[in-house]
């Protein structure tokens, strides 16, 4: 999507490769909303390293980024030896898939150029088949946006107030996101409309990422901490709901998502405000039979007791902050704990639809659909 | 109620008067959790800058304070002349109540002081009356709230995990609060519990002082992010509401209450969990006719875009934070703005009981009892 630096606007995607260079390039996302910088890997440890360390994050977008330091590592290799060239990337393979172990995007993007890999016979063609599979695999994440963008952008009328949650955006895909893609697809289709960015404590994706998304594409919106929604629903002020997932669970048409999304729903459905969720295929777990059987990751309590920004100069409440810079503060008592669970699990009967690349479903139509939403058990 | 400092446990109320220095006593609220220490304030003028610059606040302690200044200024008049002293009165009373212009206690609480004072003959006579009338008050705020306390330790057994929201706690009154009047007595009479404190964006009341003051009274407690609740309820680990009130209606029993109330009870309400609100006497509004006539504040954007906070010396992600000290950080994307409403409304059938001095009620009940509750036109 475009961003635009010092005055002047350039298309970026969040993953790209560089063949000259053999580096991924990234979109350092630990610096957003303060600052706009590409790094480039200059091998696959390093695209490793900056998975591990969160200078991308985001299903699709880490996905790719495994997919292209795969091929990176691949394109790295010198000689003819198959057999050294296998150990070669198998090793490859798990020091990208160790780099997140509990990810299952970047697992599956390099099965995929593995699998096309085991085609080529000697060791340049199976290069060239790493490199165009990963390109494979980042061009179909966009085009998978693109869809579900198509699909989503008809829910949007003029003059609508949209409520966000977390980030589901560009930056945690290739480009477009998903939970924004109706967004700007009904931006290019001239629509006016306003969103509401759910701040989404504790790590406060929304006020930074997808408002610094929405604020580069020029749409219109505003900030709100989480405590507001319920707020502005009963005045009248969100006609529509549109949120991301972790996981959607083909049998039910539970979702599991970012800590908050539960509340959104129950208040959106208290309100009668229609309440979707945008998908990637790929998050579609076809096997679980209850999202109470989903773990719900326990996060460190530090999230929670403090917030990462960027000291302002300015006169405090009872002192002065004399220091500029990116930093952590501790709002809370010091003395106190938290508890911190990262996501929970929203019913089916929350949900008005699920927006997929192949259409918009009730979620409880999943199940009966699975042939086209790419079951394959 | 209690507050250990280097290692000594003392009790504190959160204003006093000093009759020897003439001076109120506070404690500061703007350094807390952060640091804790009484300011004394030497004349009606500094204590209406303490007002002012929410070194005080909340419903009763702002009241008191109100109060004490009044009272304090006239003992600070010189002389016998009876229209001089009047003269003087009428403009302490407008310095302190300018001091909060929207704030209905203050008002109230030197009400009571001015009709007091109007019984004594001489100036002598008036200042002494003063003090006793704004002692009075401070009395009459503890009792309430322990009263409150009394009829709320009776929803708390064993076991029970409670939530609350924001600080309706003693902070906000002379002593003891009034969401956490039953909390402190179900303690004293021997029950265990575990306290959800909400962190209550933007402004993290219920993580700076609530989970404060929970803390100092050792009382079993965790800070939680507000998107949590919700899903703490869905598996059951809530069992119980208490939350304040800012405004509530005595004609219809909604309860306007900080931002994000209405959202818990929402939850509360799917998830079949009581709801309770705790509220002095005092806040009752006996002429509105509909909670959604009540103005909503919008509050400052620089709220919800960033945080108050001590600056922690630690690895920043994607870099290092250097400093230490008291800081507003910019947590927001900077081109971005925000919604922010202060307040939400609860509607009466959200709400299991209000917990008043004199028992507990339903919403619906308040009007039918409003002679017992204080109906007084």
């Amino acid at each position: 999507m475009n961003v635009t630096v010092r005055g002047r606007t350039r298309h970026f995607r969040t993953v790209t490769f560089d063949r000259a260079q053999n580096a991924v390039r990234l979109i350092e996302q630990r610096l957003l909303p303060h600052e706009f910088k590409i790094v480039s890997t200059k091998n696959y440890r390093e695209t490793a390293a900056a998975i591990r360390d969160m200078v991308v994050r985001g299903a699709g977008a880490i996905g790719a980024t495994a997919a292209y330091g795969l091929a990176q590592g691949a394109l790295a290799f010198r000689g003819n030896d198959l057999k050294k060239f296998s150990t070669h990337i198998e090793n490859i393979y798990q020091v990208l898939k160790n780099a997140r172990p509990t990810a299952v995007d970047p697992v599956n993007a390099m099965n995929d150029v593995r699998r096309e890999m085991a085609r080529g016979k000697t060791v340049e063609e199976k290069k060239s088949l790493a490199l165009a599979a990963a390109e494979e695999f980042a061009s179909e994440d966009v085009q998978y946006c693109e869809e579900i963008g198509r699909h989503g952008a008809k829910l949007i009328r003029n003059g609508m107030k949209i409520l966000t949650h977390c980030n589901a955006g560009w930056l945690a895909f290739v480009d477009i996101g998903t939970a924004t893609a109706p967004l700007y697809a009904a931006q290019s289709q001239g629509k006016n409309f306003h969103v509401f960015c759910d701040e989404t404590r504790p790590r406060s994706q929304g006020a930074t990422l997808t408002a610094w998304e929405l604020a580069q594409q020029k749409i219109s919106h505003q900030i709100i901490a989480d405590n507001a929604a319920g707020h502005l629903m009963q005045r009248g002020e969100i006609d529509l709901v549109i949120v991301g997932s972790d996981r959607t669970l083909g049998r039910t048409g539970e979702v599991a998502n970012k800590i908050g999304t539960y509340t959104k729903a129950v208040l959106a459905a208290r309100h009668k405000i229609p309440f979707y969720v945008a998908i990637p295929l790929s998050t579609i777990d076809w096997n679980l039979k209850s999202g109470l059987k989903i773990p719900i990751e326990e996060r460190s309590e530090s999230e929670v007791l403090g917030a990462w920004g960027i000291v302002e100069k300015r006169k405090a409440e009872g002192g002065k902050s004399k220091f500029a810079g990116r930093a952590f503060i501790r709002i809370a008592n010091p003395a106190s704990g938290a508890r911190n669970p990262g996501f929970d699990v929203t019913l089916a009967e929350l949900i008005t639809g699920i927006i997929t690349p192949v259409g918009i479903f009730k979620p409880q139509e999943l199940w009966k659909r699975r042939r086209e939403l790419g079951f394959a058990s």
